[in-house]
């Protein structure tokens, strides 16, 4: 009995209690939106947590590795926004026990990381705990026209997603398991990498400006962090409307699917999280034109239905598929 | 042997490893400043990062009084920068143990301080760990030419306290050791109030700007979170000057010294940490009026030398003191 506990609520849970002190303006997208003055950009601000034994470790994470995917989440956030990087703060949580070394290796992969993409490390905050937590906050910039939401999604619209969905899941897979697959094939090579280094998409947003100029009302998007079927979800929640997802159009590396099979590859595709794509809901031939530029993996793997609900199709002219639903989904607790 | 551990090096000296990765442009005061467009108000961002155990435990801290802290020192940060707040992100890290209400209670105590000083929260992130933290990035502004910093302190100005030193360290002995104090007097309780609600000095910076105006070149100042010591001797270190403070001017609450003896009282107020108070180094004739508007405790604690060495000494005019080092103060690991 007693008080029920954040594992007895879930994640989504606690989020809907916690709505009510937040400002309801601002949340509810990848990251907050703050207007400027006078039509200047508005700055785009957004933190991700990443802990020891949950988001990374030892056996499958550098410490260089861990400060780019720690950077690379916060910067695929801004990038989700439309927003291109200022810098980030650095909150971390370290044991005594922690080598000076693997600290320096952090900050190394998170530098790194940055110089690549614009955007410094600001500052930050270092104390003592018992388990290794990396906080970072990303501050970003935007033009206040040029600002994607969660919530335009609109019926008939093309649904992209920006590379291969599941290979992180993989790579993970082959990290954890280094037995399963010796020697490893460049395939799963690129799978670790996608693990270990993802790379935020601020070239795509990058190239969506200057295809849709200053038009961004009939353009939704957030990134897919948490999952390609999440990410599907949250927009079609935020915007009222459903999706028709297409299996054969999803990008799912042909090497994987060879490797586990058409179940897994297309689990880990929908659920496997931490890919760092961006799933955009766009005018047909905006999303072609896109396709274009982008070329494969990225594709158009469905469109945006009046009535909600997400249903995984086998043809785009098939009504009857299955419901992709939250339950499937990874929640922490 | 092995490799250097984190508490090997010590707080300091990896902060001192870490500075070649940070932005040299930007740190080194209490929050980052990023110049805004075209003269428009610069942004302020900086985080800290609490850790139950370290900063906050249930015998001492309730959970609605950790989310205010945890408000209130990032709003300190900001105000030793002379920035008002917009509002803030939360990166918590949770066990799933954690009660519902604890959560709720701590978002409820991060809401209610920042009601009172203005600021929203923005958004944020949870996640599961084996330990509770809450990392916080604050966001202000800040007028360009009314940016306080540390390196500007300059011979012959005053140094100015805003308020008690050594309340919140003796707070905290009284909720680790009811037993030494019971019933709890008038004082007392304002020490146990000190440590678990502390003010962030926001009005004293609305109010230095009304003396100042735009005149912030001859102002330097940080905040006291790690101890009134140690903004002083950061101060120093940034200007390249050194100080002279007057012990019996250090604004030590009378029942503190009462209650604990003179020496225990001075290392408290010197080292203790967490009184949120500002460290003002003004001309004189602005300390002066500064102390008109603020009144007691607020106090003109010393003057800035020109060389090296902070010493405390027992009257303006007696030149010889106890140096006053970076060996006595609190560092993490």
């Amino acid at each position: 009995m007693g008080q029920p506990t954040v594992a007895d609520v879930g994640e989504l849970g606690l989020l809907a209690r916690l709505q009510s002190f937040c400002d309801q303006s601002l949340i509810g997208d990848d990251a907050a939106v703050i207007p400027g003055c006078n039509g200047e950009r508005s700055q785009v601000i957004t933190t991700d947590v990443l802990v020891d034994g949950v988001h990374f470790s030892d056996r499958t994470t550098s410490a260089m590795d861990v400060g780019w995917r720690a950077i690379a989440a916060n910067l695929s956030d801004l990038a989700a926004m439309g927003a291109s990087p200022i810098g980030v703060t650095v909150g971390l949580s370290l044991p005594g026990h922690v080598s000076v070394a693997w600290v320096e290796g952090l900050y190394e992969g998170m530098y790194t990381c940055l110089s690549r993409y614009g955007g410094t490390i600001l500052g930050g905050d270092i104390c003592r705990a018992t388990q290794t937590a990396v906080a970072i906050t990303a501050l970003g910039q935007v033009s206040p026209d040029q600002v994607i939401r969660r919530d335009r999604a609109q019926p008939g619209q093309a649904i992209v997603a920006t590379g291969y969905h599941g290979a992180s899941r993989a790579g993970l897979e082959l990290l954890l398991h280094p037995e399963v697959a010796h020697p490893l094939s460049t395939a799963q090579q690129q799978m670790i990498q996608a693990h270990q280094r993802p790379l935020p998409r601020l070239d795509v947003v990058e190239h969506l400006q200057k295809l849709v100029n200053a038009d961004f009302a009939n353009v939704a998007g957030m990134d897919s962090s948490d999952g390609l079927a999440n990410a599907v979800l949250h927009l079609c929640q935020a915007s009222g409307v459903g999706a028709k997802l297409v299996r054969p159009h999803l990008p799912i590396p042909t090497a994987l699917t060879a490797w586990v099979g058409d179940a897994t590859a297309l689990d880990w595709c929908l659920y496997g999280g931490e890919d760092f794509e961006l799933v955009l809901c766009l005018p047909a031939a905006i999303a072609t034109r896109l396709l274009a530029h982008l070329g494969q993996p990225a594709a158009i793997i469905g469109t945006i239905s009046p009535e909600p609900g997400v249903a995984l199709v086998e043809s785009p002219t098939t009504d009857a598929g299955t419901a992709l639903t939250w339950d499937s989904c990874f929640q922490h607790f």
